[in-house]
């Protein structure tokens, strides 16, 4: 059975291949746009500039899975499984992504930190939420 | 434009009901599997017990979006934009849910904190990254 999913939104970036979006994460810091589509612009009720959130994206461009992937790409460490890397090369590729939002003025979500290249597809925002979001300090939590 | 998934396998649960399932995350607790096409397994490859990771999943009883809902559900809270909740009620109706390994038997991922259905089709397993997944210190992060 085949999941069907009708993107969000896309993203509005300056990074236009994905050999330019080698970092992710907050600190990475590339500044970059979420047009939404303007149906569902009042979901965005509640959030504004400083707030953490989860972009879920379509890796569009991914050329198919592997199941086993160099981490981050680097071929000089030995490869291991693509449920345990963040590769693109997934079954299913979806990119998650925690980033700040900067400003939202009508259905544009300028937001820090989110390293997708200019027209992915986006798919879902999520708010970070620190009791759900965080491993049990009993771990460390893994590697990435 | 469309996007179309293939579920990488199926969470096997003593849960049944959506009603069943209120809480999320690391401390609700629920034992639960993963059971993965057994196309996939070798990209468990490197991941074991302990081992803190994301499980993206389709509410694929999700009776439809909503622009607006109720904060986990409660009546008494007044609604806000479903993209700052984490409810069902979504466009792309994906779930994202950190959970920690307890045991990898072949094509089957025992983990603990994993409050969806049995049944529910899952998309995508990532490792946690503590540099990629926590928000910067500069800000608190945001409400669920």
């Amino acid at each position: 059975m085949m999941v069907r999913f009708d993107p969000i939104g896309r993203v509005r970036s300056k990074l236009s291949h994905p050999d330019q979006a080698p970092a992710q994460g907050p600190e990475a810091g590339t500044v970059a746009g979420i047009e939404l589509d303007p149906k569902w612009q009042d979901g965005l009720e509640g959030l504004g500039p400083g707030r953490d959130v989860w972009v879920l994206g379509w890796f569009d461009l991914s050329p198919g899975p592997k199941l086993k992937v160099h981490p981050r790409g680097d071929r000089s460490r030995p490869r291991t499984g693509v449920f345990n890397s963040r590769s693109p090369h997934r079954p299913c590729p979806l990119s998650l992504t925690l980033v700040r939002i900067l400003a939202i003025e009508g259905n544009l979500v300028t937001v820090k930190g989110l390293e997708l290249v200019d027209g992915s597809p986006v798919l879902d925002i999520k708010p970070y939420a620190p009791g759900l979001d965080a491993p049990l300090p009993s771990e460390p939590g893994g590697e990435s």
